[in-house]
């Protein structure tokens, strides 16, 4: 960890702020707090207001779980959509890159974190609640699992696969294009439209 | 430009106004954007108060320039430290690598920017008056460069050699460890210490 204690106790605790957020390190949080401080001084009122607005306006959608600032988002409003087809994400981040790919109408569900028993988490740690509950509604025909290409993904795809065929819901996962230990989020826009096309089926 | 249509306004605003953050591209700024709202939000609470705090708390030393939440900082008010011999750099950060090293017992000046014609920098954007005012009370006999290793580093430890030989304070500039086109403030201990060691005297 970076020392700071030459620095004054207010600028210490901001970069202290800082590097809690993911891959900021101590002298990342130290070049930032300073270009606040003595270069942008103006964009701290803008990022103070920034962070409180989203923290009181940003929900997560009722149905879906995505972000949204109604109880209902923009998506699931959106009746020209496919009821049938339901796409499960991991992140809101991971759904962004698959509507930029433009070839997906159908819905979407947002987990919210993956099934990692070593980090602790669950399956009570995702929305597997929320989802119940839609597919109970019984109106969801067909599910594409696009999660990670990793240990994880493949752990919360095989779980999921279970509980939809359960349901009679014929579940397929994204497959060609994304290359193995890979991330969702940092795909491009073709191997995403690649990987829509060559989803296989899944057998629990 | 990350296409961000899909997210809430609110979401949108905060993501823009971290983008304007140095070295934080479209993609990180929507990662910390989603971690603080859906992973941590209370972490909006203390980086808000942290950014408020030192917005309103941390001033510029009215001697050296250096961070400080008192009129003068504490390296000015430390009476142990050498008032003949003054160590000259471009930013707060600097400083703290050469405290780092804890080789150096003399005083600082911070600059605040370099010399830089082509950003439209020129010698009045830096604290040159402030340096002034301290060589005027007559105490300081001999100055030691320590800017970065690149043409605007260069340029304006140039600029200052004429400045301080005209007020009669020998001057030399950081030269042994340092490699050309680095910049100090990644520079490690060991390097900052011999770079102190060998410095050589710049004849303008």
């Amino acid at each position: 960890m970076l020392d700071l204690s030459g620095l004054p106790n207010s600028l210490q605790k901001l970069v202290r702020e800082l590097t809690r957020l993911p891959a900021i390190g101590g002298k990342s949080a130290l070049r930032l707090a300073y270009h606040l401080v003595c270069n942008d001084r103006a964009a701290i009122d803008g990022l103070v207001a920034a962070l409180n607005q989203a923290k009181t306006s940003v929900l997560l959608c009722e149905r879906c779980c995505f972000l949204s600032e109604e109880r209902i988002c923009k998506i699931c409003q959106d009746s020209t959509r496919d009821d049938s087809i339901l796409c499960i994400v991991e992140k809101p981040i991971d759904l962004l890159a698959i509507e930029r790919s433009r070839d997906y109408k159908g819905r979407y569900h947002v987990l919210h974190g993956l099934w990692a028993p070593l980090r602790g988490k669950g399956p009570e740690q995702m929305k597997i609640l929320e989802l119940q509950s839609r597919l109970s509604e019984g109106k969801i025909k067909e599910a594409i699992l696009a999660l990670d290409s990793t240990v994880e993904g493949d752990a919360t795809s095989l779980y999921l696969a279970r509980l939809l065929n359960e349901k009679g819901v014929s579940t397929s996962r994204l497959a060609q294009g994304l290359p193995k230990g890979g991330e969702l989020e940092f795909a491009d826009d073709t191997t995403i439209s690649h990987a829509f096309l060559g989803r296989r089926p899944i057998t629990p």
